[in-house]
């Protein structure tokens, strides 16, 4: 990377830190007027977005790029309007910045308050579809945020072209337009120089790979938020419902298996292993899913099940691949996804409900599921509104990231000349 | 460092995730009668710790250590009745392990939890006060967490001893002693490999001089909550009392100079500085003070006051040096302590209250006050018991960390068979 494209990066974060002090003073209604704004702009530039966007499109067709890929990359005026109204969504969710979260009197009279604030500046590191960019700078600005974006090489085009529509709608409103910023080389070299801004920038999320996630949080000196994989775990317990354990276990595999918050590895108590595998197999091989099972699971299902290695208990397939074993006890369930998950979000399915509060109690994970699906895992799906990422750290945020994830809080002491003795 | 060590570095981070697990599970009563019988554990082997300490004293005397060292580091029997008080203290805190955070109803029918859980294992790393010991493993053990304990080589016997009867008292309770782990090599090496136990370790806290924390914030993988110094303003409004200012401002600076909630920074506006500045130059002299002016500053008070360069506006002195720098607006004051600070703990002093709320709302440090000395940022002070560190981060946890701040969430989804469509 050239020292002109280093500085670059650093100006930005500069610009974006000034413009951060200046949005975290401003009230509710003028972040909510820049929201409109921007919804607007959006929707008035509908066939500019799509004639960028198609660019990227052609650029993808010629590096034959999966066809999922190239439908996720892909811009028209429905997509265009749902980023629109993601923004009018975000208008209407409470502003965090403001809220005080306790305030107590002291013996000698001081008061405290504490008071939840922005962070300042957010950096967010992502891949391929454009609408993160307006999901994102909406979360950001209303919780008071600068952000700068950095967007995948795949979506260059669509990318930039969203980020000048929404910067030249901010030049109208109160809200700093140089509080969205935008990094358009795809270069690593230039996330690098983003990633040690740390007197700029107060905290960066990663969403996509874990390839790019693990070089992130490596190469960061700013805090990072994030989750490397999610290894999601549905147990059915001996005293499962056999019918809402079959819904569960298809829904949280089958209905959309390339994201994070999908079953992995399905453990089964051996008092209903063999009512209920035989079933569920068939349900899911019906679905095309490939079974990895334990020696107990293959004696029930089959010996034509394929073996599950101790590799598979720790594998995020993202794909029509599910890892089954039969344990011994909830105990057993508890410690294997203790051991082997990745601490995202896990589900118990019993009528038993003090068994199923031990479970939710005991197993170390974001979020914890008594008899649903682990797909929802998701801002939207929280009642959040939108997300900036979901949270496998138990530093800051947990789970999904939305507006109070966007920020910290600080103490104010009111006193009337109280010393220390 | 050996291999032999390295190992028992693991180990003591395998066992305390184990004795995590299971700690995390105990009602509060049973985490309280750990604390009784921890604090009375230290009241009866008083003689064994004094004993143990007079070696570490010993090695401090040959080693021509500065007095204030040998008294920090000194145990006598009114220093350990307060150790054991203090545990006393922290089990009269309420305890914050299952405390609702929020819950709500999503249209679908499920219901989400946010509640309050443990961290896991914390790892502290320390520096002399051998208080410090029993003080963390009662804040951790109170909040469900197990910690690995690595204090400073100068304490290494007065360390030991008093964790070998703190885990000693616990093998009467629930709760399991190997939830209370000490790192006795003093080697770099030993901490370095700590550092990489993230798969056992969940957060670390490191206390102690600047090189120590910088050692530990860069190679951890660990997430670190922290501050590394504590640059600490008050501004004198020309709105100020000005009897009050000289109190706050001698508090602030003279009380305990060598702390990190000390001012090291004075700022004074120019229509004050005039009637302002001679009597607080006179006051500080009197203590010892040495001041380091401004130009405006110097003009003032005489010439004879050193001059102060840029590098003084981000020094931490933590002695009885102070920086003085007239300002013309109030914005001016914002604007040096948003630049120059630490993001620790700053205060006006005022009358006028429109101007404090502005300076609390806009300047970025963790404590902010108004007409009160900065002296107070302290989890005793704040109400919190006691404290693990204090947070200049905006990650997780900012001012004092006491037992809230050592807990982290989870979500808790309860469902009656709810698939994503």
């Amino acid at each position: 990377m050239s020292i002109k494209d280093s500085n670059s990066v650093i100006l930005m974060a500069q610009e974006a830190k000034v413009a951060s002090l200046k949005l975290s003073l401003l009230p509710t209604s003028a972040k909510n007027a820049a929201l409109r704004a921007m919804a607007g702009a959006l929707r008035r530039n509908q066939s500019y977005l799509i004639k960028e966007n198609a660019k990227d499109l052609a650029a993808a067709a010629k590096k034959n790029y999966a066809k999922a890929l190239i439908d996720r990359l892909s811009l028209n005026e429905k997509r265009i309007k749902e980023m629109a109204q993601c923004l009018l969504d975000t208008e209407e969710l409470k502003d965090p910045v403001g809220q005080i979260l306790s305030v107590f009197k002291r013996p000698n009279g001081l008061v405290i308050k504490k008071i939840r604030v922005p962070f300042g500046v957010i950096g967010i590191i992502y891949e391929s579809r454009p609408n993160v960019t307006s999901d994102c700078v909406g979360l950001c600005l209303k919780s008071g945020n600068a952000v700068i974006l950095k967007g995948g090489r795949e979506a260059s085009y669509s990318n930039q072209a969203i980020v000048f529509v929404l910067t030249k709608a901010l030049r109208r409103t109160q809200v700093p337009s140089a509080a969205v910023q935008f990094i358009s080389s795809a270069r690593r070299s230039a996330l690098d120089i983003l990633l040690r801004q740390e007197q700029y920038v107060d905290l960066i999320v990663p969403r996509g790979g874990e390839g790019l996630i693990r070089f992130v949080a490596e190469h960061s000196r700013i805090p990072v938020v994030k989750h490397y994989k999610g290894v999601c775990h549905t147990y059915v317990s001996d005293m499962a419902d056999i019918e809402m354990a079959r819904n569960i276990c298809w829904n949280a595999k089958v209905q959309r298996p390339g994201v994070c918050n999908a079953m992995e590895t399905m453990l089964v108590h051996r008092h209903i292993a063999h009512r209920f595998l035989p079933v569920m197999a068939a349900d899911l091989r019906k679905a095309g899913v490939e079974i990895r099972g334990c020696p107990r699971t293959r004696n029930i299902i089959g010996a034509s099940v394929k073996k599950a290695t101790e590799r598979d208990w720790t594998e995020e397939y993202l794909d029509l691949i599910l890892s089954v074993k039969v344990v011994d006890s909830l105990q057993e369930a508890i410690d294997h996804i203790n051991m082997y998950g990745s601490h995202h979000s896990d589900a118990i399915v019993t009528k038993d409900h003090k068994e199923g509060e031990h479970f939710l109690k005991s197993v170390d994970s974001a979020c914890l599921y008594l008899n649903a699906s682990t797909r929802f895992t998701d801002g939207y799906q929280f009642g959040f509104g939108a997300e900036v990422g979901i949270s496998t750290d138990k530093l800051h945020a947990r789970g999904p990231m939305a507006l109070e994830e966007l920020t910290t809080y600080k103490y104010l002491v009111y006193g009337a000349g109280q010393i220390r003795e």
